[in-house]
């Protein structure tokens, strides 16, 4: 009897609600005022059909119903083969023994800490100082913290409004950390840096997503990428709908960047109707290793401005140079010590606390530094970015120490820069050991590492290899990489995750195992490799 | 002369270059293994065209050829209003008594810690911690630390591999915090959770962004949204190309969700074409500020399961309940408890270190816990989340935390339950205090503040305020919020940023100011409307 009260009293109400909204539906300022805008389905004539009955359910999500570029897009750093190592790793750890080594040795992935790389010190020291202010004042904290990261602690938090490291922060992240990073690139290359044109975020990978967000309408927009590349590029202009343009960087000659083949890339995308709106340059690069020259980046720019393409300089290991004969600059001072400035190029570089000496991969840090955009644009940008509100803090006060480490003279300085010196130091013997490991070995070459954190030595198969692959249904790099993998524990990423010449075989190694491991590795890897030849010899 | 031979060189290799680039594009297993796949441009056809003379520049990036996309996305929290809000605080600390206020009273976000809100110390210190591991066997740290936070800060350290929380981690996050997560869940519902089921994200936002992802492949994919609605929604729709589905929420009946209304919504979204793939609830609401009754998530759970929809549900304020007669039940207790399970419903539970008592927005912490998807659509999830690699550490920790915090016997729990509890009573008596004020003042009516940050009332604007609001080219309750913050400094988000009833007015205002400033913004408020109201009375 109850229910049946409250029943009609619910069906008297819906049907109250039902008139008041086709009164509310046919009110004309719906779309006007409505300002979040995605497309909103207007309603008003529909009604009527509130009483239809249900269809049948759809079908459940399936592969074939889900969006297809998510289905496309591709990252095979943590690909597949990074999941046989993980299962590996478990095998081993439930029954030690299992497999012919005892540890998987993941030289996949750029994460130093990972392999035992330790962190700077008075960064951490920072880091949890501001995550933990209270004891600032403490007498203890002076036996447990350098004076100076004392005292940057402090110099931080008096940047954020209410000392409030647990709010969020401007989009673009603290104006006084901005300041220190503009500070910083000023520092580093001679020309003014603006603090409004650095946006933070939880390192490179968000940054890019932004800027292919914006620049990418549809498929017949196209991003000219190197090949080999990261395949956060190729990833994101798949999430994003848009048509990765390659250029292929020349083996022959160190993986050089020709402006030649940028031209002839450029105009067959033209010819096939592809607007073609970026160009993406990794320096040093990412898989290869090589450090652009200053000439060569002049060209790059001087193609940019000429064909109008926003320049997305990837510069991440931009601390990571190994050779005396080879420097890093920015292309941003290249394109300003040619004359260029706001109003001749658009430039976005990428910068993460990721790499470098620092390594900091887990915390997520990140800048891009967007120049020669017009304010309206930048506005876009900015909106893009507030719709995940920030980034987070302790990523950017990193990116802030990062661009502004101790200076002569602070009392940190002297450890600082012995941790820095050894961990590159240590990197550059570790590219060297592995550079001639690899050319020692039959049917590899390598380039030289000039810089960031791997080698992408080229394998030349034998055929009888290749067709082993084939009926395995594998790519012959993955073949090899997971043969590999189950003889050592060794894990390297096959070429074809980060494109190559068709026809030509390469694999990615980084350059991070810690010393003591590189002589198995190479000793390992040795050994594999022989037996490898042995069994498929032509 | 030396130019000339450097020319003729480069010339010759260009060619040898082109010449090796024809075999190369012509090797058939091109597309074959180039495995990141978004449309790639087969250049093979075009190496003739290498050689034509380039193009004029294209015009520069305009508003007319970014993606129309992001044009589109509109996010009202951080819009208009607030950027009016920053050049008025410069205004203000440039010159002193440049305004009828002294300062900005921000009631336009839920960013707690920005108000002075305080943080868990416990949580803080943990986060300090494993900032700095060093220092966790110094004895000094013994008299700075509480002894349960040394010892969570090794719990957490122990299941993270080489303790390194510098590095990347598992792209769902660390796992032994997945555990503790999943374990708080279950303490929390009465029912099991999966710690593979936990993808830990960058605050609540990238996890719905994926979903959105996901799910929508073009204009013709609707997302069934609640309006008013939070404008991450929108934007996000609005982002990744989709329509947004509103359902209204009814004012009448303490913003009531009515599965009536869903059905006729979803109906007629079918009679136009489109395919309606998730619902969207928030519970507690944003900005609506209701708790939502068990029986009402139970028919809300029939609904999604009769029509095969994704329930999204956005739980992040799941601690911020502030009235007896209400209580927060996750969407997945509710479904469990109707004999729901995996195979029934597919289910996305978002959870954020932002909300609750804990309020630390600037950690950019938070997970999704996704359940009722086949392996293959999660193996998707998990690829989109390994594009960008992990989200940052210490918001995994914080995740962690808030779901696990100390428990009776711990040497924090006290201190730490009565800085949960003073929070959250403080946060219950300041939303009645702002409640009660609203329905004080002439033509505003305020629903019940029951849960959440916000409270949303309903403004009767006077038909003259209305045309001076047209005169002014802005919707009236835009033109009401610009007067306040104009005359008082405080800063409402009108309600047109996040969907109203066409011809209703409202805005959003944050429960947030500390206590000590609540009694001015009430006469701030009060005289201000009392001015307003005479100066538009019809």
């Amino acid at each position: 009897m109850r229910k049946s009260v409250a029943g009609r009293l619910k069906n008297a109400l819906a049907l109250s609600y039902q008139q008041n909204h086709r009164r509310w539906f046919l009110s004309s300022s719906h779309s006007r005022f409505f300002s979040s805008s995605p497309p909103v389905l207007d309603s008003a004539a529909s009604t009527s059909m509130a009483n239809s009955s249900s269809s049948p359910s759809p079908s459940p999500l399936t592969l074939q119903t889900i969006n297809p570029k998510v289905l496309k897009c591709e990252y095979a750093v943590r690909g597949e083969i990074v999941t046989l190592a993980q299962r590996l790793q478990e095998e081993l750890q439930k029954n030690p023994g299992s497999h012919p080594f005892d540890e998987i040795l993941y030289c996949n992935i750029g994460n130093p800490q990972s392999l035992g790389q330790q962190p700077i010190t008075f960064f951490r020291e920072v880091l949890a100082l501001c995550d933990h202010p209270a004891i600032l004042d403490k007498s203890e904290t002076q036996g447990l913290f350098s004076a100076d990261a004392i005292e940057r602690a402090w110099q931080i938090l008096d940047q954020i409004p209410g000392r409030a490291t647990g709010a969020y922060s401007h989009s673009q992240g603290i104006k006084g950390l901005r300041d220190a990073i503009a500070a910083g690139i000023e520092a580093r290359d001679g020309y003014p840096a603006n603090p409004n044109d650095i946006f933070l975020t939880d390192g490179a990978s968000p940054a890019v997503h932004m800027m292919m967000q914006l620049l990418i309408r549809s498929e017949k927009d196209g991003i000219l990428c190197p090949i080999p590349q990261y395949p956060l590029y190729s990833a994101s202009i798949a999430l994003h709908g848009g048509t990765l343009v390659p250029y292929y960087l020349d083996e022959a000659s160190g993986w050089g960047l020709e402006t030649f083949e940028l031209k002839k890339q450029l105009e067959a995308a033209k010819s096939k109707g592809i607007s073609v709106r970026a160009l993406v340059v990794i320096n040093p690069g990412n898989p290869t290793g090589q450090v652009l020259a200053e000439g060569n980046q002049r060209d790059i720019v001087e193609f940019c401005k000429q064909e109008g393409l926003v320049l997305l300089a990837d510069e991440v290991y931009q601390e990571n140079v190994y050779v005396p004969d080879k420097e890093f600059h920015s292309f941003k001072k290249v394109s300003r010590s040619m004359g260029y400035g706001e109003e001749d190029i658009a430039l976005v570089s990428f910068q993460s606390v990721s790499k470098g000496y620092y390594g900091e991969c887990g915390k997520r840090g990140g800048y891009m530094e967007v120049t020669g955009f017009s304010a309206d644009i930048r506005e876009q940008i900015y909106k893009v970015a507030s719709v995940n509100l920030c980034s987070n803090i302790s990523g950017q006060i990193l990116a802030s120490l990062v661009m502004s480490p101790p200076k002569v003279g602070d009392e940190s300085y002297e450890s600082y820069r012995a941790e820095r010196d050894g961990i590159l130091s240590s990197l550059a013997r570790r590219a060297k050991t592995l550079e001639d490991a690899f050319n020692n070995l039959e049917g590899i070459t390598c380039n030289k590492a000039e810089g960031a954190m791997y080698l992408f030595p080229c394998i030349n198969l034998p055929q009888k290899a290749i067709k082993a692959a084939e009926a395995a249904k594998t790519a012959p790099d993955a073949f090899y990489a997971h043969r590999l993998l189950n003889a050592t524990g060794i894990v390297f990423v096959p070429g074809s995750g980060f494109g190559q010449i068709p026809g030509t075989w390469h694999f990615r190694c980084t350059i991070l195992p810690q010393e003591d491991k590189i002589p198995a590795i190479v000793s390992r890897l040795t050994d594999f490799h022989k037996g490898f030849m042995d069994e498929f010899r032509d």
